[in-house]
């Protein structure tokens, strides 16, 4: 006797009527306890699935293109769920937005994809940006939208710095514990430091990170700008290959999951 | 007999010992009721003038270079005040910030400036923006910060329709009750309409603005983006000098004081 899902069964005569279904999601992750499902705690996922489940009827699991620590957040986060429903794209939106309507996620588009989509699997490249404050007055306007730093600091240095970790290499040196990647090797195609009047913006792209890897990164170029380091001290903190010698970890609310490539 | 304050009696000897000084301040006006002090309400001036106190022992009025409403912002707000005491202008810096640090209000500079120095009178040109997101989805990293706005709205036109309003004029249209100016006659030296991918910018600069002018502005510009008005309808509600033939008022939490020159 068997209890397969007749829609994840391959044998099974319906499994055409598999929909899969694309989203981008934009989120201000201040209120929210991250990206992931956790019982009791208000994630970006569960509202996401609460707001699907009118929908699709049953509880639909979607899966991000990548997690988001709690007070991340995104302008383009990605993700898929399947349902046994041929819905219209602008009908699911409207109808996630209107359940949305007092928390502060978006559905920004929906699209049908074929089976064969994953949301995290078949991404090509994905884009974050690190945003830093760097004046003596907290942020007002931004707040919980930047990292506060008072000490002046130089962004071309940490431009500078920050060239040697272009391409594949072993980044153990800013892998936080817990990362569940199961190799610390990773190809970073593009990082850039520059400056706009007080806003110091750190842009990274890759087909993968690992755990807290950018908000490393951005703790140890900090000290870079500040004066602490040197381009040399940045890169032997890469070879190193130990966490330990890496800077602090950036705060999470400077972080924007910007979007994905397919 | 006279019990004239010997601050500010000129023939007083001690007239000389009158020290002002002009502050530039950023606030999210949010969770406030506007700039102006208003009893048992939590204001943006009450916030400064409390956080003055301990630096000047005695209740110390705030001069704004201008009010603003319920809801706007400010990136460069500027005011003055005056005290007895000779005061470092980084303390009163320090000192304030640190009374604000629970608030969305920050002092960003202080300046020991002259005595016929005056945040409104001495303004020689005023600059506002005010941002609209543009989109189907509500704003969320945003919120508060822009004006939703739906329907597609385009930019050039408003541009376009929008220069009429350049120049010396009766902006009667555009003036909201309770306007204190006496004249409803202002020169606008600029206004601009410009796209960033969803968001609409319109930037204004002018010697002084009457009450909600930019806003009514921003409201009836709207229905030239979406199409209801030309450019001639709106030119026509300029000369009609008539608020009932504007739009309506745009939202405040759109509106951002970014600044004066002196």
């Amino acid at each position: 006797m068997t209890f397969s899902n007749k829609l994840l069964d391959p044998n099974s005569s319906h499994c055409s009527t598999i929909n899969r279904y694309k989203i981008i999601v934009e989120y201000d992750g201040s209120p929210f306890f991250g990206w992931q499902r956790q019982k009791n705690l208000d994630t970006i996922q569960q509202r996401l699935e609460d707001a699907i489940l009118p929908l699709t009827k049953i509880p639909t699991t979607l899966y991000g293109s990548g997690r988001t620590d709690s007070g991340v957040h995104a302008f383009g986060q990605v993700a898929h769920f399947d349902t046994e429903y041929d819905l219209d794209c602008f009908r699911i939106q409207e109808c996630m937005n209107a359940h949305l309507r007092n928390v502060p996620i978006g559905v920004l588009s929906v699209e049908r994809v074929s089976s064969d989509f994953d949301a995290r699997f078949s991404a090509l490249e994905r884009f974050y940006v690190y945003k830093i404050l760097n004046r003596r007055t907290k942020s007002c306007i931004y707040a919980n939208r930047v990292w506060d730093v008072i000490p002046k600091i130089d962004e071309e240095k940490m431009n500078l710095a920050a060239q040697c970790l272009v391409g594949k290499h072993d980044f153990s040196s800013f892998r936080a514990a817990g990362c569940q990647s199961n190799s610390p090797i990773k190809t970073l195609n593009k990082i850039s430091v520059r400056r706009d009047s007080d806003i110091i913006i750190i842009e990274a792209a890759a087909r993968s990170f690992l755990y807290r890897q950018i908000r490393n990164i951005v703790g140890s170029l900090f000290l870079v700008g500040c004066g602490k380091w040197n381009e040399r001290d940045f890169y032997e903190v890469l070879i190193a290959k130990d966490r330990e010698k890496a800077g602090p970890t950036a705060p999470a609310h400077g972080l924007y999951f910007l979007g994905v490539v397919y």
